[in-house]
């Protein structure tokens, strides 16, 4: 049992090390948002760019704080039920400090028994529809 | 001790419900190649459409095969010599099918005993340096 604990932690250890890997990596703008709190879990540095902050400072605030004109749980509300759609669930928002609209991506998905919503943000109106860093 | 068991598989199972979400939401190419071997681990769908094939065909295969004048030996001691460098290690390949010249980024690190290279790959020559689905 003892050997089963280690193996245990060994494999958590390589998902993890996957997980951040890859999260350190993308330069798409992704941010993981827990239910039904909204608190961001993590993100992505790019998702920090587009936020304006950066990541360590942005990890455990609150998602919705970081957009105008949205009430916390409203706002949960409407990303778990924007992910429950069968493809294409989306909202659009705007930064509170700088107006800008951004369109967010929300995926709801179960881990370890916690819920949380997956979001690509997409900055908008630069034309490309790719994530950009913040000005 | 089964207390604690369970509370490690569960933590795995969240790592990795996080690992799965985040890599089929990314639009990077991003594929993981296992060291020395060279072989595919996993890989976004955005990257199988680089390399032209679908993310269950690739995984499992050599990476190394995608391109043009490669052996697996140099091939897989240069992406993890480039992981070395301290930022911007990178080189550039053709791949098999069309010939279009691809960027490889590297970066080695350690999972759980396991030697993995995430590579995030960039298709040169359509100047906007994004990744881009294959023709």
């Amino acid at each position: 049992t003892q050997i089963a604990l280690e193996k245990g932690y060994e494999a958590r250890r390589g998902f993890d090390a996957r997980f951040r890997s890859l999260l350190h990596t993308v330069r798409d703008a992704v941010v993981f948002v827990s239910v039904p709190d909204g608190r961001i879990e993590d993100l992505s540095n790019t998702a920090a760019d587009v936020l304006g902050g950066t990541a360590d400072s942005l990890r455990g605030t609150s998602f919705v704080q970081a957009f105008q004109d949205r009430q916390r749980a409203e706002f949960v509300e409407a990303l778990t039920s924007l992910s429950g759609k069968e493809t294409g669930g989306e909202m659009s928002v705007a930064l509170k400090r700088s107006g800008q609209k951004v369109r967010i991506e929300p995926t709801l998905f179960r881990a370890a028994g916690a819920r949380l919503v997956l979001c690509r943000l997409v900055p908008l109106g630069d034309g490309t529809g790719t994530a950009m860093a913040a000005p």
